[in-house]
């Protein structure tokens, strides 16, 4: 099945790094016949993601490229591994070398700093989520890349959830009135979140049936105490600067989700590279 | 003067977050006619880079939203800092928040990142510059960061300019037949640029009056002694895992030009935030 | 604020209408300098849906256009009622004329048969909601205007909750790996609904803690079942077939939720039109 | 040969349904590699339209698709009739099904509508044409729907001929000048249409040798006046409120032309379907 | 009123010509806040079009331009004239300055040289007409440049009516069962006319009752035949190989037609300039 | 490799002629099973340009379709000369033959006048190029066809260069500084023009260290002092208004470049045509 949301972000990445006249470069040096096959390899260890989306770049400028995919998308792999070889056109294997290692680079930097996100809370019955942090074109790709590395993904955009912020609560005049008016406002698929900034915000929004509650920069101490007063009747998430030193003891607290802003808009990209055997 | 680009993104930008059915929570709880004022706020120091776009990003959507700048693209403030003010309505200032902020906190990140390696540098005659390695549908928003950082600009793409690089040269068949192919090719605006490995590679490089030659992960003693050789004769670029314990040393081999891929694909975004002022 | 894919939605209608050479008859008979006012009109009683669209459509071919809407989207009026006024240049208002109509006319259209359903189940603690069966490219426009009749909105599209239908159960083994798989995959703020065709199955969707049941071509005696066996314990959703005459006693099932696809595929347009007072 | 405007406008209506996430529940519950077959099937009695367009939808989304057409636009085809069969990737199948089928079902709609209005009218000289009274976005498939049922078409835009209507003669100051007019200003391939409202104004339009002359409002008495009158010396167009009730009537009177908004504005859907037999 | 297409077809001129960098030129020179004032003017002779398309040009990139028309499309003006003025950011005036002339210099040479023939043949009773011999993307300018010239324009595309060219009538099998072919095909305001070589299938189009026949390559001998055998029961296209050396004679056969791929296939740009004044 | 922006241009173009409702007479008249060959031969003895998007424009529209290239773009025919054979759906020959004509002539009649350009100055040492006065949408089409005419290319657009015009250097307040600022602003890669008027402007330049000047209208007389008074220290380009009987003159005088506006902006489309073969 084509993904033309992709075929798009490639078409305009491409195009963005081949400008009005083309790779000047390969097209004065190297014959338009002449052929070449080449490996995307890991430098560092990473965990993958975007594989399928660069070799999609290679083959969305020239059908005539053939990918074999070695690693895939999810995979956790070792320093040197080789995720996909490539072969056709030695033109289109420089041309389009750059394009699809800036997609594959930045995704598999996100998987692979939620991967560590993900391994540092393993046994806690917490999920990793992302945010709307993201890359500007690239959200789609990001939140696939947070699945990749073992976590969840918060709402993709502002109209597939409710999330009610303290500027919202502070409008409405209250987060029960807030709660209301947005359960009257949106259909029956839609689940509603509320940010609260104390366990006594906490308690209006349990006592509004909210599905979901925010903690906003909560200590552990009253993570741990948001838990035991909710007891299960909403989903808790820990929101607020976590990092991967305090994201266990945040996960201990038995809150059911942890937002991690940095996976998508703070992850260095991974080390990846195409090695060309001609 | 109306940046065709830079509008085309931002709409894309807004409409990725928007989706089919917009902003559920705000238009469930915030009065259409309600006004606010916010301000755009640094929350930790950092150089400035993206304000004017993300400044844009609310009167895109909105027309009758004022916005003030305090600060401008460039400058370096203190954690704390108003960059900017914005009021009108508030529906748009919460829709658009999170839009504006990813722009701007990445491109902040970007400056952020360069500043420090150019202050790294202070004193020597180098230069810093990026690489094309940005990210996809951003590249002239951050080799704008860049500059903002005080670094300077490489190829914007692979028209503007040749770089000739070791496949190119094995298909060529060597660094004096790849470079005469592409001053055949290409127009007389156009500088050549090659990358070696070796300081043979180099005397190869300057006997073909190449206009830049890249030193390619060149130790620092073989920095020195390609300056030595060259005396003038051609810029010369230092690239390959520059970091900032690195550069300065670098820097003081006399080399022209250094190129940090880092900055643009591996700097954390800057911590921006809004704050609304009902 | 400024609905981009509404503009870019009425520009295409507009372009659909103006083909290369643009309105030859009004280009030919009215001077460029000519102004005239208009009034939208609504020929029979209908539930207005689309009157900002129709009114954007002119201002966004002649910015110097000026309309004053007398009704409002929602408003339910008699046949004659003045819907809106429109002053400016009388080539705009004759160029632009059908493109407008053809939009309000068929969203009043939907309004109109949505709020027949709606008040045919006053009462009842059931909700009209729509499908997904909308006409291409007019889907937000179509779900609003099903809102503007007192409905409420299903899914609107594939990616924003989860609908398990008969051919999904079968290729899973069943309703309860099906419901498995999918929460597996989705994010926490995703909810699942599933389509029942026998009670039965629906006990094992109930089993499997389906958020909302969908209850296919359910007889109102079946229906009633399903009420009392599900006690609340999920939405339960009939569909299939629903015309005006059958739609109160499904209501009066105490089901939760009523989807007529009628609504979005098969409503008449409105009789709308603009009188134009030179 | 490809259109490439039917391409796009299927791209758009399948990027509408998958939204940024994509078929969230096939794709959780379906494996990629599954397979699959289905018709598509007339659940009532039609005439067919829009069938090579539902076909491209799949192949479009997925080349691997392949499509077996049983029926062709244009056939009228009893209940339960096959009127394709499609083969492939059954993820493809279940994504697509619905944007297939809602263009589908519309377009056999409006050749169903129209096929009712020509037979109605069988063994009359006069032709059903359809107007511009279309679905924004869909003019083309609409009218070719109308064409698929046996009528005519009227013109495709603003663009493709001059049709002078009341405010123009109004402005213009009389028939005879707003027909001198348009033929000053349009070449010499443009048709010239005035609508009259009575036999005065005929008159004045054929002095003026417009070229067809819509005929607005007109009962059947004041038409058979008209045909009486122009003997000829022009087409004759009725126009103005034609139901399959008194379209044969007003065929009868010998007018050429009989133009029926109702055909694309408001026929109702026609009930097709996707059986995917596994 | 808006011309989309014209806006969107300037805003990509101006898009080619500013790349991913803008005006590297200007931006490093001119100070954002330096106004300047310009004349539009023809250096030489010339009849006038896309004047107001040109200060679009400016206003388009930027709104705070202000434009003041002195000349208007359709003028035919001596060397040196001011055709309008410009006052504004100095950036806007030399950033657009290239692309505005070379949309002016070319619709003014289009429409010069269809002036050129118009005047040829003044007193005649022919028209002078173009052929879709266009520039791509600049159709609707071009046949507006005709216009502006005193022509008149043939079709503009394949879509508006019907002409009949050697290899239809090859595949029809004869020049009467392709007019048959095409009027069963067409709706009642499509033209039809059809391409004749000789005086034999002149007979053949006209007992088929073609709308117009276009009689190709006919020497002036021919063509005046040509019009006896006709005595105006079809209008006459005389075509191919037209030059402003032939055209009087043409004319004065008495053809209705007489059609000039030149005008806008091989007309030399105008001699247009930017005079800033600062 | 695909190259987006060509096929983005060729269906731009087709759709531009096909417009709504396609090719009217085609589809009336020829079957859509039946097949046809034909030969785009060159009338007229020219330069091959733009073969290669010819051939694309009919597999574009049509990927079925095959063709068979006997000449390649810079080759200098005869009058006669087939330069491709095209075989497939006789449709798809007829509806794309005057898209790709159109495009095919153009390219061919600007690479055949630069071609005599070229020509003429044989044995100088200077070398033709191109100015930025090129067609809207086609100037990575026309500068190609000034490379396969023998010339070269001068800036693709504002972006790739620094061209210093008088306008600069006066709001610059004089030569050195404009190249100062200029210098100050771009990256190492950018070259440096400057246009001068005298050679006491000229004396600056090199002071500056221009890396090209442009030496706007001088005479050749004073075209020779430039260059023995520059003696390699910079490039040296006439321009202004040189003509094919002017230019050996001009490359006699030893300048290095000469631009010519003309070879884009006022080259006769070469005479091509598609002559089918049933």
């Amino acid at each position: 099945m084509i993904d033309f949301a992709l075929d798009a972000f490639l078409e305009a990445a491409l195009r963005e790094d081949l400008g009005r006249a083309g790779d000047l470069t390969t097209n004065a040096i190297v014959p338009a016949d002449r052929l070449a096959s080449a490996a995307i390899v890991a430098r560092s260890a990473c965990t993958v993601s975007g594989l399928a989306a660069a070799a999609r770049t290679f083959v969305l400028l020239d059908p005539a490229i053939e990918v074999t995919l070695v690693a895939h998308d999810g995979d956790t792999v070792a320093a040197g591994t080789v995720l996909a070889t490539i072969a056709g056109s030695a033109r289109t294997l420089l041309t389009a070398e750059r394009t699809a290692l800036n997609v594959l680079g930045r995704l598999c930097g996100v998987a692979t700093a939620t991967r560590r996100y993900v391994d540092a809370i393993a046994g806690t019955r917490a999920t990793i989520v992302d945010t709307r942090k993201t890359t500007p074109g690239m959200r789609a790709l990001e939140k696939a890349a947070v699945r990749h590395g073992g976590g969840k993904n918060h709402r993709f955009g502002l109209d597939d959830a409710i999330l009610i912020k303290d500027n919202h609560v502070a409008i409405a005049g209250g987060i029960v009135p807030a709660i209301t008016a947005a359960r009257a406002h949106a259909g029956h698929l839609v689940k509603v979140e509320v940010e609260v900034d104390t366990l006594a915000q906490l308690d209006e929004a349990l006592a509004a049936r909210a599905d979901i509650i925010l903690l906003d920069n909560f200590s552990v101490h009253e993570l741990a105490a948001a838990v035991r007063r909710t007891s299960g009747a909403a989903l808790l998430e820990a929101s607020g600067g976590v990092t991967l030193a305090t994201v266990r003891a945040i996960a201990e607290t038995d809150v059911d989700l942890i937002s991690v802003g940095t996976l998508t808009h703070s992850s260095p990209s991974a080390d990846v590279a195409l090695d060309i055997a001609e």
